[in-house]
């Protein structure tokens, strides 16, 4: 055993030093807090995302700790509690994460899309005297390197919609909100007829009328995100992920959207829905109630953990 | 200005905390170094991650900075030193990033294979007076959950070798060392004869030459990892990407792989050399050299920046 470790053998002295550091912890917070509040709220016309410190365990054992670790994250105090509250039951994955105001979005620089986007929308956000998105512009993400970055003319002439992960119509109350899900991170090719002016905008439509639902005092947990899932050759019998990529920057069209819900429902029971929908032209009387599965599936297919702080059993799932 | 804003304009005050903020993180970091201490090498014999601590700014603005960021690496002396040196040029990316003796490994849960894989390797690694990998096992990396793991089973009956990512063959001189490397996440699908067991070697083997050529002060520094190329339709000239999947896990099979070494040369000059190969039966008598590449295909394509933290300019490339 070396010096420093006798020195800390000795517990008033270990306790001296934890005291002291379990102080000023929270004196740095405050520290970076204050250092915060000059910077944070400048860009609210074309917001970028807010400056988020992160603290994170990797490599530990045991897998469910490894796979969601728990961020701590500081900002503006009121940024902070809605970051917190937005991850409350967990990370889906740590990669390339980046907040904005009303979601976090983990991006996958290889594919040019998100890996997942994360909300939290209440009722408050869905009250608007006027709601109009006519003007606003899709904009590159300019926080990951151009390498990486999907843009317009990815997009133009692809046949694709651009379409949101975060949906547009959720923050029906600030037009500056609405603004924020409009950076090329948060959108994805999609099928426009038959898939993202339809379908998939019930199933939108779907998570409002579920919010609106909702005690006043309660929100809507949505995890958002593309999948690229395999098919069975006939012929070979072996599978193969197989899909388009658009433009010189080639951004992935995915195979599959999901899109989770979580919500607590009136005597403490806590209710999650799991949608997997193909990009293709649906029915529109193919109910999206139909496009339900076990939240396995999405796991698995997605390399994500779904609110995977809720213990699964607690957890009523597709009612 | 609220309460907490008038409390930190007064400069004494603020700089009382901050005095006290930055003992006591000091004091909070030597706590973790002796918690740390007592469990660091326990698993020596089937050696998993490391336990590393991770600070590392997320959502900052400037693209190389957010891309790249440098995590500060706690662990016990030695080990924290090599792994400083491995990452001295920096990180291709932070997702699911797992610390081993020799190789530092970014993990795709998606496609159950390693992102990357980033070594550091000297003549000292290459000195063995008997070398045998007989009778080693691969094993599932159980730090991973168990959806994402790729298992022996999924490659059986696959076709597939299990092709090294960070290569068995540089850690001779080490039989603990070689063992590491037998870790299901450093493996990926390979195409056996003709490929894993022979232009694929010939390039471990191009890298072994290498490292003998250095100065004994000095090592080369490795990234390997998969490719997901896209290929054009000659019919609809758009471009799909397609790759097989194995298992029940799901195990992707990458189209290419890329391999980049950095060194030094004798007058203080570094040169970087880019490799890409299919992952398919390659003549023999092709030269591995007309493999080598721009080093921007490499990162577009696999979402990873290489060494970025030397300015390219600086570097030879392809020499």
């Amino acid at each position: 055993m070396n010096t420093s470790g006798k020195l800390f053998i000795n517990n008033r002295r270990l306790w001296s030093w934890m005291r002291a550091s379990v102080l000023s912890i929270g004196a740095f917070s405050i520290g970076v807090y204050y250092e915060r509040k000059c910077h944070l709220y400048a860009d609210v016309v074309a917001p970028g995302p807010t400056t988020t410190t992160t603290t994170l365990n990797i490599g530990t054992h045991g897998d469910d700790v490894i796979d969601s670790p728990k961020p701590s994250l500081h900002g503006s105090g009121s940024s902070n509690n809605h970051m917190a509250q937005i991850s409350r039951f967990g990370f889906p994955s740590m990669d390339s994460l980046r907040s904005y105001r009303n979601f976090l979005l983990s991006y996958d620089r290889r594919n040019r899309i998100a890996n997942w986007v994360l909300e939290y929308v209440t009722n408050d956000d869905l009250n608007a005297d006027d709601y109009n998105r006519k003007g606003i512009e899709f904009r590159e993400d300019q926080s990951f390197h151009r390498y990486f970055r999907s843009t317009n003319q990815d997009y133009k002439g692809s046949g694709y919609d651009r379409g949101h992960l975060a949906a547009a119509g959720n923050y029906r109350n600030n037009p500056e909100h609405i603004k924020e899900t409009y950076v090329l991170s948060n959108i994805a090719p999609q099928i426009g007829r038959g898939f993202n002016r339809d379908k998939w905008n019930d199933l939108e439509k779907y998570c409002r009328r579920k919010i609106r639902e909702l005690k006043s005092s309660s929100g809507l947990w949505i995890c958002t995100g593309p999948l690229y899932l395999p098919q069975k050759d006939a012929v070979s019998g072996k599978k193969f992920i197989h899909y388009e990529v658009i433009g010189h920057n080639h951004v992935s069209v995915p195979t599959h959207f999901f899109k989770v819900l979580l919500y607590p429902g009136h005597n403490g029971q806590w209710f999650m829905e799991c949608f997997l929908m193909p990009n293709q032209i649906i029915n529109d009387k193919t109910s999206i109630h139909s496009y339900r599965v076990d939240p396995e599936i999405i796991e698995r297919s997605a390399g994500i953990l779904l609110f995977n702080q809720i213990p699964r059993h607690q957890l009523l799932i597709n009612p």
